[in-house]
């Protein structure tokens, strides 16, 4: 187990040495590498999801089961993801003596691996984003080697998780010191500061995830820190929403922010109603019947607590609670403000909340909507809930809304964020430091890509991407052209 | 004429404004005015080469007439990719109940304009790099409007310039606000700590870019800041280059560490040649016919002299110099230095000197060569003179090659960058600050837009791009496949 910095440089030097390899291997030889530690991850569920439980109180089913499924799928998409090689980019413009802005060169671009990253594990996803989860596989998959900073939260899981990995690397055919796990805030922030990282990816709390990301730009070479840092996920409900499904949504939109115990970073923290209708009792009922839940730690408690009366100094007020809980395990619960107190106040009631706690806020009309909307710091997700006869005035807002946030949902709710091709988890800070790129979903790999293009080269030196005869049948754009010419 | 913080503040306030209708602006809109602006400039080059002459000392022609032409074509090639489409990475995911994961829901998504952007104008390509230059060209066509920072070396042209682009943004029907330049260092960077600037770019030295990027990454809100800082531009040669091709290479070298009086930032800094062989000799030669040109401005100028002192603190000799010359004109010369000095010393011989010097290196062997390229910090180019003989060796190099720059070219030069699909113009810091992105070729656009998803909304919600029925007939990976189903 590497806790100190001895061994932390060790890791290093093995994860610089494996560099080369794993930047050259084929993509079909990373994609049999993911597929392996992906199944190698399934066989061990039996173990890996009881310790999971042990350290993060988190149900083992569906939640932590559902969470590790997830990871594998994540993982053997990616490796789809290489074998289909658009994300390779390749491009190829053959010399053109005609080119209107004078003679062209042959020149060809492909992207390549960017080096070794440096993985945060965060606290609220054992799996999915901790030691083999989204970063680390799409890291892999753009063929990065992986240091992985352990979540104290769930160090054990995290050491065995990371043994399982490394095996199944090993075991179809990598490298070793592609891949390590390291333990401790200091080194971390000691590998975060080391030239041989060249890109790092964390999902945690604005305030450390701020800290890293200074850490990493503070560096005498700076590198990308791509963070997924804090995100309210406001809520827009319409009058004629609660009119016909005001107690559908309560249920949904309660569900959706206790789900997890109200530690997920998609979880709705504001829920925009119009003045007048009657949400608040539809969410009354809905809150009172959810039920207390083991946080994941002291820590969490702690700032839970520190947050909640947070809200209270702003001028939020309790409007339900359900019964029982304790600090560690606490009652879901509801505060309540009218959106003109958003707007006189600074920020609090527009900051999330760690924990099963949501805000609801009234707007007196589609004027002070937008107007919260555009105050509100940007989030990785916004949602809508309207009816059909809603879409001209949701059609007038939409250029707010997606200014808000990364992905915007209708008439569904922001938690469970689904693996696909065209999945957006991201956003303008404080959602991520990273706003044009994506942290879930098969573009995820390109935040561990560089381009590099070879002009004038012989094609025995060139990547096989960019050869003439185009020997890994990809998709290319050949002198302007999407179709291939070759 | 903007130079401060009041009409700044009006500036910024205007670009904030319009940041809607060219965020919205269909993509053949904003292509008619990317054509409409590079016809306007090419009309006035009759009045803006001259001035940017009086401004910069640079040649008339072929050099600004030639820099203008690249510069209205790369307005052009960027409403072509306005109109190719691909640049928006349009992707479908139809609802799928057997998704592996669990069942998934419709899920779309599109890259979109990041908002206003900031632009400082570089110092040495008054029109390619500058009010209308590449960064410039690929925010309009991303539908971000621009503040474009003027740079004090040539202040007239860039408010004329100005002038050109924004009568010609108007006539072709974009809303006021759009495009505006402003003038100062201090209003550079209050524009660069406003919230309402989304992203900036920048090209310049790396201590003017670190600041600016360290202003960027301070913000309560950080920005992306792509900036392109300093760049060596190494070029090896190996012993049977020198042999078969010695005068040619010495001759094409100082032509092309002499071209725009050595003040491009893909000028060739270090030149790497075996150890006995006659490089010395023929460089001699070629340095000695090379002539003085006259420097953009005296702070170029001192700082010039600066750099070539601390080139003879760190133990590098003046191996030739050309005739004449003054500190304003300075005579082209050449600088000398073992590998063993550059790797013994801390950073300066392989520090970037802007203007007409350039180091010879001597390496022992292949691995010293190494140890070099490897000890070197990246650069935007790395280029290789060498023979088929020499394909093995430089093939065991080219891991080490490709770490160390974003082009890396064959038996070619790297200054005279053109502008294709296939170019890329970054590597890591200090030649940028953004590793995955390029600030030239068509790439450039992706560094200005951040994706966005729409998840189970109505057809008549969705942004064209993303309709069921494709009304731009785009090209689009639909359910994982990149053949358009629609």
């Amino acid at each position: 187990m590497i806790t100190a910095r001895p061994e932390l440089d060790h890791a290093l030097a093995a994860a610089d040495e494996a560099a080369e390899e794993f930047a050259h291997s084929t993509p079909s030889t990373r994609a049999g590498r993911l597929r392996a530690v992906a199944d190698a991850l399934d066989a061990e569920a039996g173990t890996l999801v009881p310790l999971a439980h042990r350290e993060t109180h988190l149900p083992e089913n569906p939640r932590l089961s559902g969470e590790l499924a997830r990871t594998s799928f994540q993982l053997r998409l990616f490796a789809e993801v290489l074998v289909d090689g658009a994300w390779l980019d390749a491009t190829v413009d053959h010399a053109d003596p005609g080119w209107p802005m004078g003679a062209r060169p042959d020149i060809r671009r492909v992207r390549t691996a960017i080096g070794p990253v440096l993985v945060f594990a965060a606290s609220n996803f054992p799996f999915a984003f901790s030691v083999a989860g989204g970063d680390t596989a799409s890291a892999l998959a753009a063929g990065c080697p992986v240091v992985l900073k352990a979540h104290p939260g769930h160090p054990r899981l995290g050491a065995r998780t990371g043994d399982v990995v490394t095996a199944a690397l090993r075991g179809a055919g990598a490298p070793d010191g592609g891949f390590a796990v390291v333990h401790g805030d200091d080194v971390g922030v000691a590998a975060l500061r080391d030239p041989r990282i060249r890109a790092a990816a964390f999902t945690g709390s604005v305030r450390g995830g701020r800290a890293l990301f200074d850490v990493a730009n503070a560096r005498p070479r700076p590198i990308p820190f791509y963070g997924e840092l804090g995100s309210l996920n406001p809520v827009v409900v319409t009058r004629a929403a609660v009119e016909a499904r005001g107690d559908e949504i309560a249920r949904e939109f309660v569900a959706s922010f206790t789900l997890g115990a109200g530690q997920f970073c998609t979880k709705p923290g504001l829920l925009l109603a119009p003045e007048g209708s009657d949400m608040a009792g539809h969410l009354d009922r809905a809150v009172a019947a959810a039920s207390p839940a083991p946080l994941l730690g002291e820590w969490i408690a702690q700032g839970y607590a520190a947050r909640v009366a947070d809200l209270h100094q702003a001028g939020a007020e309790t409007l339900v609670a359900a019964e029982g809980g304790d600090p560690s395990r606490p009652a879901p619960q509801l505060f309540g403000a009218p959106a003109a107190r958003l707007l006189a106040e600074d920020t609090t009631l527009g900051e999330e909340v760690f924990g099963p706690a949501s805000v609801l806020v009234t707007y007196r009309d589609e004027a002070e909507l937008r107007e919260v909307l555009l105050r509100l710091a940007p989030s990785l997700t916004v949602s809508v809930q309207a009816e059909q006869a809603d879409v001209p005035a949701v059609s007038r807002l939409m250029p707010v809304l997606t200014r808000a946030a990364g992905r915007l949902l209708w008439n569904q709710w922001p938690t469970g964020v689904t693996v696909t091709w065209a999945q957006q988890h991201g956003g303008p800070y404080p959602a991520t430091t990273a706003p044009t790129t994506t942290s879930v979903g098969t573009a995820a790999i390109e935040r561990f890509l560089r381009p590099v293009a070879w002009q004038g080269f012989p094609d025995d030196l060139l990547p096989p991407a960019l050869r003439e005869s185009n020997p890994w049948s990809l998709p290319r754009r050949v002198d302007g052209s999407r179709a291939p010419e070759d």
